[in-house]
């Protein structure tokens, strides 16, 4: 772990601080996708994989990006809400499966071993969840810098990449009120089943959800507020983290619905914030497609995975891993002496 | 290499064969599928990756599938129907990426590196392309039955996983023939740009197959001779390396359009031949959703890849990897001490 150069005082920086962060390099992402050009095979035929390989360029800001060092973090934190009976699981399950990622038995802990990342978890405070949200702010300010700060103290400033994952009984609530308090529409929209709430438990997360923002609606506008009015310390961290990672130009994987969730106050107090953003996978949760949409992000995968965890993230560094071997790896016409069109 | 046990004597046997080679293993995939229940996730909440665990049990005949050796293998022929004028690229192409692929410069040697497999590759009598099957038939019996034992002969039967992959200059146009002969709908229906046909090209080919399949017209509804008929060897030998591997119960990952294409012969004779095949991707190349959709296969990937060689299927042995690792390293609620729901 080292410093990192990102320092928030208050949360209304978020509005300004772009300008002093790393823009993109399109010089070498134009490198880049001149030498896949060359490669040996039809121009444009590897798809995706050029763009990914041309995107890494850019926020590495060389022409031929690597990922020796891929980093993975899980932020886990607990959330007051859940006492308005919005998740299935005992909120306990939290720190359970915090345990089984540090004893390495969930999927991210597979995921990351196959697609090679380091892998760490940073569980914040789970024995003090924050606020539940319907009753006032979940966080104080001071709190979510905090928890912001603790996320990007969490970024390897040496790592190629970064993958983002979360933890955290109720936090799909959560997810659906900052897309809903950052993009509107009403909270039905936004709300799913998470982990696995029937019809009953749907309909308490949306009229949760409605009267929390009914509660803070003074803050509408103001993104980074409702991030501390919503929640959670896993939310800000992830926030924290996407910021160091930009301060560092690191390339950033995010997850699911919750994790994209999570950095929708960033996209709020500026989009260019999560220039250097890809996500993973687009979730089976309902919401987390509309939430593409709406940020214009295009999901790597699309598996119908549901689990969070960073899943869905570190299934998506493979396919990176692929793009650069290709990147990297290929001939050029010319060094294989083969007949270009 | 090890013999297989799959033979034929005659291209109408492909009509029989289904009933000496393996079924399905369902009490394999149903213990897959009743191990998954038992993970610490929300039941389902891994998606396709669940499905494609108890897939890999199904075929392996395991509860716990593994792949300690994953095979790749490219098949390369060339093809008189290029007299046609139905590829941009020179003919001598076939053999100079053949040359690139032994040199190590590909995207599918980068892409078996990163992916763990090995890769060979298998030059089918590249300087006696087929006859042009405007002309005639492109292959005779014996040639096709003899294209397609050296398929058949290529597969390991010590591997865990086939990968299959083709490379042939005008291939595409045999693929939309083959699709055509199998599914019926008309020429243009099945033709897209290849590896870069212009509009004058593409109808180029339209033409060359609406005369192709007028000149062979008494064969409809014989799809093991439109095989012949069409071509060409890479297609027959793919077909054997699928049936080498059923009578093996070795799951295969079949690529894009050209690769699909190539087996819809088999489909025609009998739908079950295919039921141990993946397909890798989902190609850019327009022709290969419906052909998709025709056979009833749901791809792995899709990334606006339209490259060939077996690059989609071995992409998408990373995510089986994936796969298989959750299935078998996760701990369950009762190892890891996780309240379930």
């Amino acid at each position: 772990m080292t410093e990192t150069s990102f320092t928030l005082t208050a949360l209304r920086d978020l509005t300004t601080i772009s300008a002093s962060l790393p823009a993109a390099d399109t010089a070498a992402g134009q490198a880049a996708q001149d030498r896949q050009n060359q490669l040996t095979k039809p121009p444009g035929s590897l798809g995706r994989l050029e763009e990914l390989a041309a995107f890494m360029a850019t926020w590495q800001g060389v022409d031929c990006p690597k990922i020796d060092t891929a980093q993975a973090v899980v932020f886990a934190g607990n959330h007051g809400i859940c006492a308005q009976g919005v998740n299935p699981y005992p909120q306990e399950v939290t720190a359970q499966m915090v345990a089984n990622f540090e004893a390495g038995g969930a999927a991210i802990n597979q995921l990351c071993a196959v697609n090679g990342a380091q892998l760490s978890v940073v569980a914040l405070d789970l024995d003090r969840p924050t606020a539940d949200f319907t009753q006032g702010p979940a966080m104080s300010e001071a709190e979510t810098l905090e928890a912001m700060a603790r996320g990007a103290q969490a970024v390897d400033g040496s790592a190629d990449i970064l993958v983002l994952g979360e933890m955290g009984i109720g936090n799909s609530t959560i997810a659906a009120a900052l897309a809903c308090a950052t993009f509107g529409g009403g909270a039905a929209k936004w709300v799913g089943p998470g982990t696995g709430s029937d019809a009953q438990g749907v309909a308490r997360k949306v009229d949760a959800i409605e009267r929390g923002l009914a509660k803070h609606d003074a803050l509408k506008g103001n993104f980074p507020a409702f991030l501390a009015a919503l929640g959670g310390r896993e939310q800000a961290a992830i926030c924290g983290a996407v910021l160091a990672a930009r301060a560092k130009r690191i390339p950033v994987i995010l997850d699911g619905f919750i994790c994209t969730a999570a950095v929708a106050p960033l996209f709020g107090a500026d989009p260019a914030l999560l220039d250097h953003c890809l996500v993973g996978h687009a979730s089976a949760e309902p919401g987390h497609r509309l939430l593409l949409d709406a940020m214009g992000k295009e999901p790597v995968l699309s598996f119908d995975m549901r689990l969070g965890e960073g899943s869905g993230a570190a299934l998506a560094l493979g396919i990176l891993r692929s793009a650069l071997a290709c990147h990297n790896g290929m001939a050029t016409f010319a060094e294989a002496g083969v007949s270009d069109a």
